[in-house]
């Protein structure tokens, strides 16, 4: 078992010449590739896409054999993956999916990280993650809308829909954490980004997600300082432990304009480092003696979760950012950790019951003109929508393409099945180069139970619940969606959350077309079905007013 | 929400005259209906099924809702249905299931009875057992089967596939003990069962599925004897204590064929009679000191377990019946428990590997006839296999049909879908009057994740990875069964299991054909599939024997 092979550099290959037999074995084969491009994936040489140890495949081997598997699949098979590992190519039919996916998944006695690490060294399982393991990966881009909305609702909440001359406070520039300085500046504020690995700072720099770095924290204060003043937002990296800076920042008097934080603190062996450990003690550590790393981590991440609650309590603005730091915390005996709200239920709630969340395509053309293509019709189709035109816009700006081009726009029911419609259109008559995969996070309004983030404080109480992302996934599978995974632990971590993930190409054809309309249409569904059923009038108004059909709503 | 209705009472219409609008809903509204049968469920007008609380809808609003949404459920629509609550009819297509069903499913963490009875409490969730909630259960016939097969497979790993002349020795003639005497007598062994309440031993006698109840140890060994010579398989009841009875027949030499146990060790306070104690002294203190009742309880199962463990190091097949006595004489300081294995690991696993497991169908016509006909159907497509001829004359015989009539076979990969296209093709030619409806219980080869019963001790060490029922359910949706369901906590409670169910109709139409082939083969499939990775040579050479197409098997 190979979990880490230096020499292998995997980029997915580009242009109009299939590989598989056919677009749809083609598109899981690129996107999973994509997954692994040097530009898109945290650590592609052990396979680690995003979040800690989220992975594309368990390991070498069995990257391979996916590989050549769906190189032969044929359009009436399934692929079976089970944790990275591909175990099955089953008969199947045209309109069901390619590839089945299941990662991470254990019994809920067991559904421990310790019970979990225990497996993934026996080379029994790999962790998932959300999008690394089921292939829909885009780089930060994925993160930067949903970050950029999250910031944009904190203006309007706090600050008259006005963030100028505001700063937001923050750490950890990893896979999504690298998407925050350049939400912030979007939205209009000022950030501070706190980071413990240089390579994770430059590497922000580089791609033009952070736009400076200071070498102490006086300058990055000095420099944030400026920025406000001037109103000209500007995000600012600084080397440091966030678990000594936050309380060092609220110590000396400094009172941001929002709080958060995305560490990865949901995994405390591999995701955070423990405060006065070196990188190197760390890495070391985390093979050599795993727990007691676990444990230095938590009681770090009480200190830190104490800063933010003191600034919550002085009135800045504090969210938990979906790492699951205030459990970690609380475990450790912070009682009131829970005290300032996570971001979905402060900010997102309301998109997720219109079935609104992280929407998206690429272009397995590998060519931007067909995004931007795409971007064009997307405008075309929703005249009315500025605040989109507005997104487009500055994406086309800001944001770089990594790997395979790709858009993320936030779209609920309604919207997203006639985009993809679009888009199948464009590719049936050559306006788009080659076909286009659409999916989502499995951050979105239906696919998710994950009480301390997506489902957090849902008013009936059904926080817990997971019925909800399995019928998502059984759905999307007897819908016609080209990919679909059931993943557990991603976001917050292991026992915390499980949830679920379709992809769905869109090849110009018009069977495509009958299964876009479907899976596009039931998923989002399936989200304003989980919030109308919880209660909430916002959800039950757009099930009235889509004609969605829910026998036990009045 | 009303839970208790004493004025309902549930039969499925017979006959072939549609209520639904075509077979395929049709069938889940007859078997949810039959699930309800004052013959086939323990607790009707509370919507229980049998196993504690497995409910076959949350409440009768829900079920009067499930039954209207089925009645006028199109051929391209499905039915979502959470925890025994209909919430959305989705346009699908023709071949994919009409209704896809998630039960009781908590994400890991909550994964607990308190949370959940918190939530049941609520009306946000129900337990939904294993057939209970995914409308597939036909009465006490699969308790008797699941026994026959267990001791018959005793017999192929011990005695060279021949039990005449040989005799069981166990305890215990409740719910589900009961079903042992029948059981081994069909298999062809004698069977001698210890039962402390005399009540037990008399309702067996009289429902015929035991033969003789002894006066005494001495008689009870005397019969044995004797029908053990004439090789004329035979039950004998006796009424004791099997933590003296055991240990005493041990002392005395005697040395059964196969020991095993099925009293409700599981439970010290209310299912274990402690030695020395008489019914009234138990059943007083049981009210009055329980505490001091689990304590003697326990004291005596270690007793009993080390009667077990001395059969055990004399050579004589023994093993723990799914009741947890190791577990409790472990905590109560012996040590060595666990020398003996459970019947999963021992018996059924070997069968697991190729894909054999609880398979079943139910005349949707309501027609002993129809399961006569099948029967026959079943014996002429499998004309060498001496055992499920045996089973299928016995149980005409000795079995009586619980609401719509049904049949329970263990058949395995190879075999499943050619006993469904078989039957479609006796539904398409009329010689069976109405469709039939093919399922199987969750407590199957590839279907479950339960660490202390299906996947105790697999050998690699994956019991509690869920992705594969997980695979199982989304492979069989894909494939095209008529409903799916994906639940949690059946068998060994909230916490410790999670599993698929899959019901197909044939309803003898070319399309059911070609469903049925895909689902009853990849199905089981998935099962050879998951012990084959486990390491398990037998399903291995199974994979390949039947050409499985597994990219990572070597
Ligand atoms: N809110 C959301 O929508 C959302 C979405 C996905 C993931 N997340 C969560 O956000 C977290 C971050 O995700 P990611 O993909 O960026 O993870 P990542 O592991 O790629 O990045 C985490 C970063 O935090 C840094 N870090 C660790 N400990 C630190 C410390 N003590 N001080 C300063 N920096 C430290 C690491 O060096 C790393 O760069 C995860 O917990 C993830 O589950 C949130
Ligand atoms: N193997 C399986 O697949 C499987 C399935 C379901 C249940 N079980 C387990 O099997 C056990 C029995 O189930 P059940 O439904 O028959 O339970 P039950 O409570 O209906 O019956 C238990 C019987 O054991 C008798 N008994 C108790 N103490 C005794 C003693 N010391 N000596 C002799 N007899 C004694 C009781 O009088 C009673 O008749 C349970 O622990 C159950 O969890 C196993």
């Amino acid at each position: 078992m190979t979990r880490i092979d230096n020499a292998r550099v995997i980029r997915a290959p580009h242009g109009s010449t299939l590989s598989a037999k056919s677009w749809l074995t083609e598109a899981p084969l690129r996107m999973l590739m994509n997954n692994l491009d040097p530009d898109v994936a945290e650590k592609p040489t052990e396979l680690v896409v995003y979040g800690g140890i989220g992975r594309a495949a368990r390991n070498w081997e069995s990257f391979d054999r996916i590989v050549a598997a769906l190189k032969s699949l044929e359009s009436d098979q399934t692929l079976l993956v089970q944790s990275g590992k591909p175990v099955a190519v089953l008969p199947t039919h045209a309109d069901a999916p390619r590839v089945l996916i299941a990662n991470s998944n254990l019994v809920p006695h067991w559904g421990t990280w310790e019970h979990f690490n225990e497996l993934d060294r026996k080379g029994l399982m790999m962790y998932g993650q959300m999008t690394a393991g089921s292939w829909i990966y885009i780089g930060s881009q994925g993160i930067v809308q949903g970050t950029y909305e999250t910031f944009a609702e904190m203006g309007r909440r706090h600050y008259g829909g006005d963030l100028a001359g505001r700063w937001i406070l923050t750490a950890g520039l990893g896979g999504m954490g690298g998407a925050q300085p350049l939400a912030a500046v979007m939205a209009g504020a000022s950030c501070l980004v706190v980071e413990c690995q240089p390579s994770r700072i430059e590497m922000r720099l580089r791609t033009g997600y952070l736009d400076v770095k200071a070498e102490s924290l006086d300058e990055a204060l000095t420099i944030i300082e400026r920025s406000c003043a001037e109103r000209k937002p500007l995000s600012v990296g600084v080397l440091g432990n966030a678990a000594e800076i936050f309380p060092e920042l609220f110590r000396r008097g400094v009172r941001p304009d929002g709080v958060t934080d995305q560490t990865s603190a949901h995994d405390p062996v591999n995701g955070y480092l423990p405060q006065g450990w070196t990188l190197a003690e760390w890495e070391a550590k985390r093979d050599a003696d795993p727990k007691a790393v676990a444990a230095a981590a938590k009681r770090s991440m009480v200190d830190h979760v104490k800063a933010m609650l003191d600034f919550h309590r002085a009135g800045v603005p504090t969210v938990d950012y979906g790492n699951n730091i205030r459990q970690m915390a609380q475990d450790e005996g912070l009682d009131d950790a829970f005290a300032f709200p996570g971001f979905v239920p402060a900010y997102i709630r309301p998109m997720f019951c219109r079935g609104i969340g992280p929407f998206r395509w690429a272009a397995l053309s590998g060519d931007p003109a067909d995004i931007l293509r795409a971007d064009e019709a997307v405008k075309a189709l929703l005249p009315d929508d500025k605040h989109l035109h507005n997104w487009i816009d500055m994406a086309q700006k800001r944001i770089k393409f990594q790997g395979l081009p790709a858009r993320i726009c936030w779209l609920g029911l309604g919207d997203r099945h006639r985009v993809g419609l679009a888009f199948n259109e464009l590719v049936a008559r050559g306006e788009i180069s080659a076909p286009i995969v659409i999916g989502r996070d499995h951050l979105d309004s239906g696919s998710v139970a994950s009480p301390n983030r997506e489902t957090e404080a849902m008013m009936d109480g059904s926080d817990a619940v997971s019925d909800w992302p399995l019928l998502n996934a059984l759905v999307n599978c007897a819908s016609g969606a080209t990919w679909v995974s059931l993943h557990h632990g991603g976001g917050v971590g292991i026992g915390y959350s499980q949830h679920s993930g379709m992809v769905i190409v869109a090849d110009g054809t018009p069977e495509a077309a009958r299964r876009l309309a479907r899976v596009l249409w039931n998923d989002p569904a399936t989200g304003v079905i989980r919030h109308a059923d919880a209660g909430y009038e916002l959800a039950q108004q757009c099930a009235r007013e889509k004609g969605l059909i829910m026998p036990s709503l009045g």
